[in-house]
């Protein structure tokens, strides 16, 4: 057996994915454990460690993943977000990279690409957004055009809520999810009484856009869902019908082939009609 | 070849249809720039140029369309909605009319109407409407009864929140939507305890109401949803078994035509049962 | 023609009904301007006759249609809710009774039993609510609890919130409805800090309870639903199936009738098997 | 008949489960007594005693049915969930163990355990849970790295929200119910203006997640659901076509066993076709 083959087996064995798994797990244990100031203080080096023996086994299970599938890795998207989630963690994070250390935490993310189920599941959750994109781009087209308007309108009024476009999309998102909404509207309306106008009709149109994104997902959960009993057991009637009638439609032949044509010659022609 | 039937020929070509969307998303991006001071002071002059450019482009071509389909421009609902939008751009924006100039951004709804995908989602929210007219009715009836018993009751207690009828009107809204309506209800409660009741009830019944909205939408959607796979192959099941009876029929037509009169002839009556 | 014949034909008459729709709308109108300190100064006298001559006619109509109708008057209960609604209006309110003088707007619900499509939706809405009768019972349990074990735990941390029963009962209400929980919660952890333990098993029970209740009202509706135009074509082809079937089944006893006992006449015993 | 029957007898007697639920509810107004001050002073004793004879009541009743059906008590899951109930109160709540006193009113729970309807509808609501359980873990997972990321990036700036994993997930968790995520997200900009990126990513991925959990238990429900009125005719349709094709097969049955080998005895074989 050549050596890919072996390292292959050896990655799929139950034992070696259960091992990786679960060392997923403690890594994203200990990088949690590495917020805590008093933990760090008496197990710091510790966690580091961990850590560190984490970081190599996830690059080296990653390379010999690579070895043993050749081109077919590439193949696998799960297998381009482990390699990028892994290689994050490898680019050396000193100086203000503050963020790409805290980004080290995504290695738990791995756990969804290690665990089918999960990764069933998110294959679903984005198959559903090709369907949404349009009502999605309709969504963002309609904040963008508020957006606008808002910061033209009441960016003089209530800078710190309009006064440029990125502030007024955050805050018109903000409105959308429904936070606070009414003291925002209240400030403005302190000197634009008529301001309800737009936040109303936007409230109203944004709500009713992102109803219908809803639908549009819940419908196509529902047509990907597993078939209801009732349609199941429809199902089986109809394929019971089908043999019902092939079974029939057999018994016609039989009496086709026996019945007719003797007649015929014994009596000549006698169907005119 | 007339010079209509070329106009349109030129307006329908995909090369126009695509450059119209184009300058339509530009023009969306120069208006969302001219919210910054900063880009205005460096560019305010490109940005106006393209502006007008774009305005003008917009009104030839819809001049064109009118020119091209005649009477017919007028039948699509989408082309009053393009001449609205233009048309407003340029009613000319002197003296207090920000308004007027803020609301040039619409002119990106035009994306709407050019991207025919926009168009078709746009066209299916707005058939859910007329479905949902009762219920609308009927949550409006009820936010205008609570206004106005709001109005009497706590107008003298909170009257920045029910002062009057328009106040009130929002303020129920506001409730409606679920913001902040704990500190209102305080508020109110700290003089009159028993306004628990009204504002209970309120959010109940209204919460009651607008679900069935919610639900009116989303039953509507799914009477016009795609037929699920499970029904696609129930279809294709049926249609087999109405040919399988099809063949059968023309059998048992066959046999009916055969078997029958020569036996009368041959042995007389002899179904007397 | 008697005359009870002849006043339910004259209450029956499109004209009447309209003009009594009519009549709720202006008188909800007028109602709603009376909140109006500045319309009352100026119409006040307009406004209080309209309101009393719209209470008289909408008096004789419920008499009239009691004359009318005898017994069967009292087998609708939209008549029912006609009666008390202007039955409240006519009890005198003098005093302390703002709150009865306050409902008389309710009149404007009037509207829902005076339009058939209004009738229809709330009819629908409240068909839905029996079956909702156990998971509102589990609702209002789980309220009830956490009330207490909240009022007995946080009554003396946070007595605004939680200092007796009824008090609780609107803080977690408010809580269900998501609004402003964060920091009620947080007042309470300040002196108790393991409190987020309660709120956040209450938030997810709640939630949790509520999307069931949510969803059952959704199914109900989906049953009730006309059936989509897949369900349509598929009951059309399976009655035509049915049509086949039958016609094939008369040609088969057509067969039977003819076919057999002629040759047994003639041949003796032939089918041994 | 043994004693065991007779007592087996006696509590599925109509009349002692109705007492029970009673007693319940009784037991539940109680407790709920008990957090007012003002019925402490005046029937604090009373109270008291009906407290106790409840929870003798419940203990004996306990005691009876595990005497009644021996092991088959344990088989069924409501039984545990009486003793634990039950059993909690019996535990002496001395000291600073008033959480344990305030859980008394869990007993209220017994309702559920009580009321067949209300079994059945918690039994309903427990069935969805494992369905969802891969959702409900990426939502957790999800959290958790939001949760390490907050802690890590914005822990020195608003301290009070996210000094540590465990402020973080609460935090973060209270963000994700959209409560007042406006103002925790604007504390953050003011030092770190590009945290907006964090915030609206974490609100479309947990919204988008919860979402599909919904999502997840409606497609079951809808399952579990009764067939809808259409589905049930198409069945009806669908047997009566069975029972017409059975019928139809008997016809040719007798057909086959009539017609044909006579014609061979008289004729030779006469289908060379």
């Amino acid at each position: 057996m050549p050596t890919r083959q072996r390292v292959r087996q050896f990655l799929e064995h139950r034992f070696v994915q259960r091992a990786v798994i679960a060392l997923i797990v403690v890594n994203a244990v200990t990088i949690g454990c590495e917020t805590s100031a008093y933990l760090m203080e008496r197990a710091g080096g510790l966690l580091h460690v961990i850590d560190r023996v984490a970081l190599a086994v996830f690059t080296v299970e990653i390379a010999a993943r690579l070895y043993a599938y050749g081109r077919e890795f590439w193949t696998d998207p799960w297998n381009w977000f482990d390699t990028v989630i892994v290689g994050l963690a490898l680019i050396p994070a000193s100086g203000p990279t503050s963020v790409l250390r805290a980004l080290r935490i995504l290695r738990a993310l791995r756990l969804v690409s290690a665990v089918p189920s999960m990764r069933r599941v998110v294959g679903a959750l984005l198959t559903a957004v090709p369907g949404m994109a349009s009502i999605i781009g309709l969504l963002l087209l309609m904040i963008y055009i508020a957006a606008v308007i808002a910061t033209k309108l009441f960016g003089e009024i209530v800078p710190e809520r309009f006064d440029a476009l990125p502030t007024s999309l955050f805050t018109l998102f903000q409105i959308m999810t429904g936070d606070d909404w009414g003291n925002v509207a209240q400030e403005v309306m302190e000197q634009k009484p008529w301001a309800w106008v737009f936040f109303i009709a936007y409230i109203l149109i944004s709500t009713f856009v992102a109803l219908n994104l809803f639908i549009a997902v819940v419908v196509n959960a529902m047509n990907d869902a597993e078939p209801s009993p009732a349609e199941v057991r429809a199902q089986a009637d109809i394929e019971a019908l089908k043999q019902d009638l092939a079974a029939m439609n057999a018994k016609l032949d039989q009496l086709l082939a026996r019945a007719p044509q003797a007649q015929l010659t014994a009596n000549g022609r006698t169907h005119a009609d």
